[in-house]
This record gives structure tokens, C-alpha cells and sequence, in this order.
């Protein structure tokens, strides 16, 4: 299934899309995207509504966030091994561990606003990663089981802030709009194998990044074992797993950062795409 | 006026504490010590009761962290000159910015529980501030308006996972039961200075840290400056504004951690105090 929150800011409804590819209003059957609709039993109860008996939903649409109550939104740095050759950075031995503030999350095609001061704000294409139920010291073997979904993760980053601020990344990663997800989640049932999917970004037209989830240095489910071993994670949390290669810092001989005007399309295999317009504020 | 949270974790009531140190049950009068509550108007409406007319509440109680709804719980690091000094650091440029994640906090007196694979868990008594009202790219001047009030936080870290699991100091920060705060929040009006409080921990009743929030590098006001340049601030979230010298890493000739069995208690000037009893993850 391929659930979404829709309509305005704060007041989003929860839906979900049939085959045809149709927004259905789940508002009579769910709260909302968040915590016990997240459950197992609650995403088999929803598969077996019929989508065609539902209200159908009048697009366009704004996408709000796809899960909403999010208490932990975690990033995995330096997590494709091309993109870390990219960067200049070594091989982690164990993985990066960040946060990008839960307040930065928006849309998947809301805009991206830089901060005043920015200069250097950067994109990453990352598959993000929906926990559904509470998970401490799993095994890898058992981590996926813990998911609900996934979805497109942008981890829009200010190069300056990042690094140049004096240390730790959340800085660079946790500006208001820093965090597009969605379009929609895709429930776990539906990407059987999370480390074979195909990813791109384009920047007004250009493709940027190319990339696969196949040259991940620490899977998901690693990426999951290792989060349990430190802190339980609750549902709704978001884990999203890092950037491959093609973001602006690591072009060369000059690096390309955002500016306003521009436009950022994303796309994960099956997972839908995003569209962001970049402006300044004010 | 000393707000507070009382009763069984996630069934916490709203309270607080009168001029005789006597519980009162404030449910009826708001649903809980979060958001819409901390805003100047409602605290305002609060102090205008009369607490001997409020229900008193038997004590002993439990006291649940003093803040509900906590979207980011955010941490300065290396804050106070001489625990600079102590841990050998130079003194950064800009505050240090990083997360411990919400899923950490628990009330000022419950167990701190060392997850499996701890051996250099530490104590961090710091001045805790939680944000009363939205707060973007605001001054130095008028950054103590958007406060609604302190409180004592303990940011227990793991020091092997903060510095030796491959980079960023979260992943030593974010354990479970790693932020007790409380036992109640004070509102600002309370505090007329925040830099020049004095606190202490002790740990199996032996004075460790002394220390007075007068020595900090960057002051509570240049923190939510800094901070609200980055990001907005939103009513509940809290920032711990560095720790004073005495943490145990910093002991000579040789470091002491926390074990199962140790307790710590810390105290603010005018903020009140906290009691963890240690244990060890099963």
C-alpha cells in the first residue's frame, strides 16, 4: 500500500493510493499516518479495505509529511561507499549517527527555503526508513521486521553550517523545510528487498545523483541493529540511510550549491517522487 | 511558579508546587505542561490562582519529566570554560550544537539504566531551558522572551559511544533514561538570571561537579540566538546549555563511569533537585 497524508499544513487528512493510481481519503477509517495506525495489524487492516469503496480524493493535492508524530528523525552519514570515495571521507567502521530536527520535515514538494546566511545548502536522495513498532537490541535478521514502510527522504544539508559551525552535522541538517518526505510510504510488503532500489535527483533538469541502495555500506537492517543498541526506536520514527553519489559539495573543479528558483526532482524505485522549488527567506 | 508533571510514566498529571512545598493537582484547570501551556498567557493565567484552593496531592509521587510534547531536545556542548579546560578542548567559536533524541527523557528521579555494552557512562548536571514561544532568527536581546521557564537536566552520556562508534556525539547522548529532567520547570519570571546559578552533582554522596552557570562560554540568551538562526524553536523544546567541570571522564589519574548501584544527585539553585538511582540493562 502506498499511504500519504493530504490537504494543508497542520491539518492534513490520511489517505492512500489505489492501482489506478487515485487518492482515497482513509479519514473514516484512521486517525492519521502515525504511531498505532503504524502497527502490523493496523496496515493489514487497511489492505483489506477495498480502495474503490473509499472517497475518491480530487488531485491536485498537497502531500503533507507521510507519517506524522515523529519523535526521532535519524540519518545515516557517509553511507554509500562511492558517495563516501565522493567526499574524501574513509570507509566508516561503524555507522554515522546524526539528527536532523523532526521540525524540519515537510512535504515532498513543499519548498525548500534556505536559511538566511546559506551558501552552501546541498541534496541528498535517501530512502527513508518508517519504524512501526518499538524495537531495542534487535538482530539484523529481525530489524526489518520493525518497519512499516519506506519512503523518499531529502536530506537537505547547508554545507557551512554543517561543518564550518564548530562540529556536529545537525547544524547543517535540522533547517526549518531540511526535510522533505513522501510523497507517500510505502508499506513494507510492497519493497522486498529495500537494498535494490534505484535512485535519482535532478537539479533544474540535470541529473545530479545516480544511485543504487546496492552499494549501501551498512544495510538497513545493520543500520537498525546498531540504532537499537543505543536507544529504543518508537513508531514513526524515521531513519534515513544516506546519500549516494552526486551532491553539489563533490562536484568539481567547482562545487554547486542551491539557490532560489531552483527545482529538485527525486525519484526512489517504487517509492514515488518528490518536486521541491529552492527560494531564500526572507 | 514551579510547574510539574506527577503520576505513572505516560499517565502524568499537570502540577504544581505551592509556597509551602505542597503538591497541587492543576488537571483541572489545563490538560497538561505542554504547548499552548507554556505560552506567556497561559502562565500568566496559572499564576494568577490561588494554589491553596487547588487539590493537594499526597506526596510521596512520582514526578514525570516537567515538559510534555518535547519536539527537540537540544544540547551545547563543552559550555562552561573550565570543563573546556577539564576535558582538554579548545574553546569552540560558536556554541556546539547537538541532539539527544526526545525518547531519552524521564522524570528527574527515575532509574538511568546503562544499555548493554556501557562501560563509560557519565554525569552531566546542566541548566535546562524550555521554550514558551515559536522563536526564529531572534537577538540576543530579546531571546530570554521566548523562555518559559528552567529546569535541572542530567545529560547522561555514554562516552566510548559518543567518541569511538565512527563520529557525531549523539549516538553516547540518546539513551534510554539519558535525560532526567525536573523535577519541575520554573517559570522564567522566577529566574531573574539565569548565568549566575550554582549546581552541583554528587555521586554516592560525594560532591563531583561545582560549578555556576556565570562561567558558561556562551550565554542561555547567545544559545537561543544561535540556535534560532538554524531553526525555529517551538513551545517544549528544551536546550541543556553545557556542563560545568567535575564530569567523570575528567578525573585524574583516572576516569570514573558510572556502574549499577551509584547515585547521583544534582541540584540547581532555585531549580530544585534530582536522585537517580543507576542500573544496568538486563
Amino acid at each position: 500500500m502506498k499511504l500519504c497524508r493530504f490537504g494543508e499544513p497542520g491539518q492534513e487528512k490520511p489517505g492512500m493510493i489505489d492501482h489506478n493510481g487515485d487518492l482515497r481519503d482513509l479519514s473514516e477509517e484512521i486517525a492519521d499516518i502515525a504511531r498505532e495506525a503504524l502497527t502490523d495489524q493496523s496496515i493489514e487492516i487497511l489492505s483489506k479495505l477495498d480502495p474503490m469503496k473509499l472517497p475518491m480524493v480530487d488531485m491536485p493535492v498537497r502531500f503533507g509529511p507521510c507519517v506524522a508524530g515523529t519523535g526521532k528523525f535519524l540519518c545515516i552519514g557517509l553511507n554509500y561507499s562511492d558517495h563516501a570515495a565522493e567526499t574524501g571521507a574513509d570507509i566508516p567502521e561503524h555507522p554515522i549517527v546524526f539528527h536532523k530536527a523532526t521540525s524540519a520535515i515537510v512535504g515532498a514538494n513543499d519548498d525548500v527555503v534556505l536559511p538566511r546566511g546559506s551558501e552552501r545548502s546541498d541534496w541528498e536522495v535517501e530512502l527513508g526508513v518508517v519504524i512501526g513498532k518499538p524495537c531495542k537490541y534487535v538482530t539484523e535478521a529481525e530489524a526489518l521486521d520493525h518497519v512499516a514502510g519506506y519512503c523518499v527522504v531529502n536530506d537537505v544539508s547547508e554545507r557551512h553550517f554543517q561543518t564550518q559551525l564548530s562540529g556536529q552535522w545537525t547544524k547543517g541538517k535540522s533547517c526549518d523545510t531540511f526535510g522533505p518526505i513522501g510523497p507517500w510510504l510505502v508499506t513494507r510488503n510492497e519493497v522486498p528487498d529495500p537494498q535494490a532500489l534505484s535512485m535519482t535527483l535532478d537539479l533544474n533538469g540535470k541529473r545530479m545523483q545516480t544511485g543504487n541502495t546496492s552499494t549501501m555500506i551498512f544495510t538497513v537492517a545493520q543500520c537498525i541493529a546498531h540504532l537499537s543498541e543505543l536507544m529504543t526506536l518508537h513508531p514513526g520514527d524515521i531513519i534515513t540511510t544516506g546519500t549516494p553519489p552526486g551532491v553539489g559539495m563533490g562536484i568539481k573543479p567547482e562545487p554547486v550549491y542551491l539557490k532560489a528558483g531552483d527545482v529538485m526532482e527525486l525519484e526512489i524505485e517504487g517509492l514515488g517522487r518528490q518536486r521541491q522549488e529552492v527560494r531564500a527567506d526572507g
